[in-house]
């Protein structure tokens, strides 16, 4: 392209936009389905049901240790599939960008798109671009839409769990709220800690075949804790979480500390909390130790009965606190 | 909800969501499939090819007369299914709706997207929300992801299009981009006009039957002259229109000698330009000036040769004017 920023004729259907999705979006996310040129695409599924999800993205600043909105966008979208049992087969792409947007900072966030596209196995089918005016917009929003398939008869959701149902954690909870914040100078803090954003779907697929698996879900806006009550609010059960069982690593506690922050309530974005039968929790854990991202997994928790449906945490020192469901927002655009 | 204007706590994950989500988009779009509690939702499809497509929507002002952004989310991704010859089936909804946005009119407009949703036969699926800190974001951008079926084998595109075949169009242009610049107070004229947004369904699948049907698109943004140049650019051959023979209503006229607009480039969201076999061009426009929106479909125009691979306009004096591809943006935040 010749222009080195974003201008509103980029979006108006014309040479300008068909030179900006020709040089930069074609051109990185390039796989045999997206034709660019159609107003709709059609998209070959294999067999099973076919299931859908959506996620906006609005993450400050775009790029942090471990990852970019780019790799987010792809991530959170191929693992809300994942924890439905899904495998995410296609994308589709919303793209909003500000008049003056760098388009040096574009080709890159669009390129980390696409890698992390091919490395999950998924397609982009289909995108649309809006240019805001200047002023508007805060740089780059993205929206995506998976299109994933899993086995007929799958029966995975809040509605499965029962009294007595086991809570494992896939790993550390928090790193990527952290390392979104630490990328952040406003904080004036400084840190080596990544971000723990990934595709979970190699954690989620070890699972499927295991009698007993109730529930999966990635704990990213509003974290652990906010898992928790979603289990509490559906069932009307109570969950206890132990302290002392819940992975978080050292930098995300000492960061916590000093913000007054709670790692259960930051988002992660590449975990996976799993509700199992009580005899399927050390399958499951022997599993999940046994990959990449879940050498650190562990049970973390158990669902009570109906007397006490709140989130009861047993702390270190053998008190307890209730989690209450998220108010104030820790961390705005964190995803 | 207790609260009269969106806050950054209603886009954390936590109660204010919830609320958000259950009193207004869960309490507009309600169907079947809609399961706000999950991360991804199974959506069984009736037998036939699967299709995507996806649009973002930044339109200003958010109502305008005719339509609301609403209206225009749903029938943008209905109209790009069925112009590749595929009936919607269901949606996905981002939503970006910026710190302080009145809750009322949130509201109403997702309101009349649940409305036209359920006209056009469509149930949304999976939606998200992300709410931006004031001062970014303008209002309200919607993304809308659309799923939808087509009969197998059905092979229409810009690569089915022939030497001598007819460009079709099944209603005036242009009244979408002038009903929504009138609606903005900066250009101090006032009008009568309506948008044409609408569903072209019923138009697009009176024409599916037909032998020698090539090519259909909605005319969106940059107009029918950036379609005849889509159709240049992909085939390698000329188009030439007949000024005189396409329709533009008196008001639209005015408003574009006013303003130096040529109608020709304003996005209209209810029109269909078909390319057809010569033989079959009859019958297409007797099957469209029978149905409701289809009155003053006109045959405007036809594919020439490799020889002047243009886009020319025949003029009312017998002259000649090349149309060439947008590059300005006569009007943006117009989708």
């Amino acid at each position: 392209m010749e222009d080195s920023h974003i201008s509103l004729a980029h979006g108006n259907g014309g040479r300008f936009m068909r030179e900006l999705i020709g040089e930069i979006f074609a051109r990185h996310l390039a796989n045999p389905r997206l034709d660019v040129d159609a107003d709709a695409v059609h998209i070959p599924l294999p067999a099973g049901e076919v299931v859908v999800t959506t996620d906006g993205f609005t993450v400050q600043p775009l790029e942090f240790p471990g990852g970019d909105i780019g790799t987010l966008a792809v991530h959170g979208t191929v693992n809300d599939l994942a924890v439905a049992g899904a495998r995410a087969q296609y994308l589709t792409l919303n793209v909003f960008v500000e008049e003056g947007f760098e388009v040096a900072m574009l080709d890159r966030l669009v390129a980390s798109l696409g890698r992390a596209a091919r490395e999950a196995g998924v397609a982009v089918a289909a995108g649309d671009t809006k240019v805001l005016p200047r002023g508007e917009g805060g740089g780059l929003y993205l929206a995506t839409t998976g299109v994933g398939i899993r086995r007929p008869g799958l029966r995975l959701g809040l509605s499965s769990i029962r009294e007595g149902d086991r809570i494992l954690v896939s790993g550390p909870v928090g790193d990527h709220g952290v390392a979104v914040m630490l990328a952040r100078e406003q904080f004036g803090l400084r840190g080596e800690l990544r971000s723990d954003a990934a595709s979970v779907l190699p954690l989620t697929e070890a699972l499927l075949g295991l009698e007993g698996l109730r529930f999966m879900r990635d704990p990213t806006r509003g974290g652990l804790a906010t898992v928790a009550n979603d289990i509490v609010r559906a069932t009307g059960l109570g969950v206890t979480l132990e302290e002392e069982r819940v992975p978080v690593r050292d930098p995300v506690r000492s960061v916590c500390e000093i913000l007054g922050y709670d790692p259960l309530y930051l988002a992660c974005e590449g975990r996976v909390v799993a509700v199992v039968a009580p005899e399927a929790a050390e399958a499951a854990l022997g599993a999940w130790r046994g990959m990449a991202n879940g050498g650190e997994a562990a049970p973390i928790g158990s669902v009570g009965g109906r007397a006490r449906a709140r989130v009861v945490m047993r702390t270190w020192l053998g008190g307890e606190r209730v989690l209450e469901e998220l108010e104030d927002d820790p961390l705005p655009r964190i995803c």
